[in-house]
């Protein structure tokens, strides 16, 4: 694969002069139209050691506009990244809209040199480079089209450079602390690389391998071949503009489903539910504290129709623990920052660290319940969401994470009778909006996909609990028994 | 101070229980009229070991909504934060406006902690409590209402409370490791306490101290404070909205003023151009990598009038460093989330880490120029911006950065040369705006206005450099060499 980048292609430092400077003005250009779009490409910058990585971002640099441009350098990790799952550095590093993101060193990094030093076996490093694809496809149909260069150099050249860059005093900094160790093991380096390259060459995000071993050829095809996948990415969401957005069909509720098969008649005394309560609760408070000391997280979600009862559940959670320990975040609109990242990114950045625990009070479910109700979402939008929420939560469990998904389900007329209670009582009218009444208009709609949802997302790993809700006490008690269960078994 | 926290102050449970629902009721109505005011009210918590301070959270966030609630606890440092100044943590974790922020420890935590164990001595810890109110004080003014609680404990109940906590299993978890170590230290703390709270009660933030025996009585004190501390910030911010803001008065040049006595005739001719960047460049580099062996960070400033060569400066400055060492960042308007902060929040959060390079294309001077001048910033707010600039640029020098400050100074006459050159190069065209236009016909106000601040905010550790920018190789040379100095003598 790599041989096609070792046939000696060439460029005259006159060519290069020549070319260069219409290459620049057409690279500006289109970052401009950039700024003004909704996209965030995102570059990598891959390769052989010395085969000039740094020379080519520093290009990218020196040719567009600084301000537009966002360049990471994923290496070492610090103790905040290292708290969560893997991936957590990947999405706080994603550009917003409108920028470009330079990834120096990326998501391959690892998994490559893992796989290299005998880290992981085979099987692992493909594991991994699946998820590298489910990653770029995610990111290519939010709007990031994936640009990934592999810099390549024959052994032979890259002998020499490396040579020349270490005689060279004012060059030898260029090299990494590991350049020796890493060309003792070029062969292994080459062949892991070009697995690599091959799994993950896709038709969304393909690697274009450049050979390196000459500056002026190096850098024209690098630019140029950024200058057309920009054009072309721009180029092809002005088509999707002018086609046409399919409009949303609510789907409907089956007669027979597994919410409509709860017993929301089930209830508990106010003795019953004292005694049951606390102990859950006493429970609950001793395992998040042992939680924190095995350094593992816990998620909650909390999903279910309007006046479901999540914020009083919510409250009883939080009554058991430290206040320290957990987090609560509600989710509404997203804010502007938020909007300009993919879907899944202002879920990410809530990430509990290692011993902590974040409640989602309605959570990334949104996408497949409200947003494809409503149709904030496109169809095909609303519909690869599942699958990457699985993965999402596979992440999760992989970092030591457990998650629990609640489904508080309640009655429609019990739903009524909670708003109208709200509307009469003085501190509880703020919690009813026009929305609620509009989504009530929607019951069955929202069933259906709460049903679809529940069947495609409850798994293993993060299993949804069906909560019957219609009695308040009964419900708590169930969400926080559920809790002390899980955490029980878990630690 | 604390003898008045020693009375005896109690409360029987009936009474609690009678007043309770309509405290907590009314904190509800007034947290719902925060969410929807430009107000982050700050509530912080400290006070003795066992006196209940997590309970005392725990509370608030039972009786309020956890939604518009963020609790942060900030005991141990991460290294992301170890590696910014002190107060770069707190930044981070300032509320946006709407939401509710608690402090489980605060910016008094760690002076405190110093002091008792003598690593600080009376001066420098008077010194910090100091830094303490210009925070503070900035954050009222930004609309950050400050609540300050100290629960206090006689020593007596002190140690009759760890006896009681230590005897029962189910509460032993709340004494923190420390307890023992620092109960022996009680009176250290009661005097290196009183006098933080002495130096820090301001007309603007206060504290409130709490006997803190009762819990009864400690909890209803703490909530019926923290309500009519909020329904006093509302009110005001209600009276403040009433009264008129004066008009913003452009100021007037004067005729010789510093930026007139430039020589902007100043030029470099090709050749001596190409020699001294390309040295001043080596060198850059070569610095910039001794830097982040030394674990310092550099911060760089560039300001000026519109078409002064900022950009093209700080092409020359990146050319010579490696990108992964840098991040450019320009300023134009503020995100949501920027703008729901302090006004410096949108710089604090780019600061770089030790051994890296922030550069800022515009900065936050534009609060005393664009802002003063167009009447964005009120005249109290870009008046005080001045000494917050100060103070914030005293905390980078303090935790190792080196920050220089660049004034590309243009003529007039220059400029509309340059304006007219953009007009003309169709690849320049997107440089030039109608705003250039309207900021040039207010030539005059600008430079008075950069006077002003050149005048009041070149300091010893953060100087303003005038580089005369008429020619552009000349400026170039001029910044370039003038960090290459500055960075020679820092390391």
């Amino acid at each position: 694969m790599f041989e096609a980048a070792e046939v000696g292609n060439k460029l005259d430092k006159a060519t290069f002069k020549r070319e260069a400077p219409g290459v620049r003005a057409a690279l500006l250009a289109v970052q401009r139209r950039i700024a003004g779009s909704e996209l965030a490409p995102v570059i990598l910058i891959s390769g052989a050691e010395g085969a000039g990585k740094g020379e080519t971002v520093g290009l990218l640099h020196a040719w567009m506009d600084a301000r537009g441009l966002e360049t990471h350098v994923l290496w070492d990790e610090t103790d905040e990244e290292r708290e969560r799952p893997e991936y957590w550095r990947y999405w706080r590093t994603l550009p917003p809209r409108g920028k470009i993101g330079i990834f120096f060193g990326s998501w391959y990094t690892r998994p490559i040199v893992d796989r290299v030093f005998g880290r992981i076996d085979d099987a692992t490093f493909e594991r991994t480079m699946r998820r590298v694809r489910d990653f770029e496809r995610m990111l290519t149909l939010e709007g990031y089209p994936i640009l990934k260069y592999w810099l390549h150099l024959s052994k032979k050249a890259e002998r020499k450079r490396i040579k020349e860059l270490r005689a060279d005093p004012r060059m030898k900094w260029r090299l990494s602390r590991d350049a020796k160790k890493f060309f003792k093991h070029y062969d292994d380096f080459r062949r892991v690389s070009e697995g690599c390259v091959r799994l993950t060459s896709t038709g969304f995000a393909p690697w274009t391998v450049v050979e390196a071993t000459n500056d002026a050829y190096r850098n024209l095809t690098v630019t140029t071949s950024v200058l057309h996948a920009l054009e072309e990415a721009l180029d092809e969401v002005a088509e999707r503009a002018r086609a046409k957005t399919r409009k949303a069909r609510l789907p409907k509720a089956k007669k027979a489903n597994i919410l409509r098969r709860l017993d929301l008649t089930q209830s508990l005394s106010g003795k019953a539910y004292d005694t049951r309560l606390a102990t859950a609760q006493a429970g609950v408070g001793r395992l998040a504290r042992k939680l924190r000391k095995a350094e593992r997280s816990l998620i909650l979600v909390l999903e279910g129709p309007d006046a479901g009862g999540k914020g009083g559940a919510i409250r009883r959670v939080t009554a058991a623990m430290n206040p320290y320990l957990y987090r609560v975040i509600g989710i509404a609109a997203p804010t502007d920052e938020e909007a300009a990242h993919p879907y899944l990114w202002r879920f990410w950045r809530h990430l509990p660290r290692r011993g902590r625990v974040t409640i989602y009070d309605r959570s990334w479910y949104g996408r497949v319940l409200v947003e494809r109700i409503e149709g904030f979402a496109r169809p095909d939008e609303w519909r690869r969401a599942f699958t990457e929420i699985n993965d999402f939560e596979q992440q999760l469990a992989e970092a030591g994470t457990l998650t629990l998904k609640f489904w508080l389900a309640i009655s429609a007329k019990e739903q009524l009778r909670r708003f109208k209670d709200r509307q009469g009582t003085p501190y509880k009218q703020y919690k009813i909006t026009a929305d609620d009444w509009r989504n009530r208009a929607k019951w069955n709609a929202y069933e259906a996909a709460a049903c679809d949802m529940i069947e495609r997302t409850s798994t293993d790993v993060a299993p949804w609990v069906l909560v019957e809700a219609d009695d308040k006490k009964w419900a708590r008690v169930k969400v926080l028994e559920t809790i002390h269960e899980h955490l029980r078994a878990a630690l």
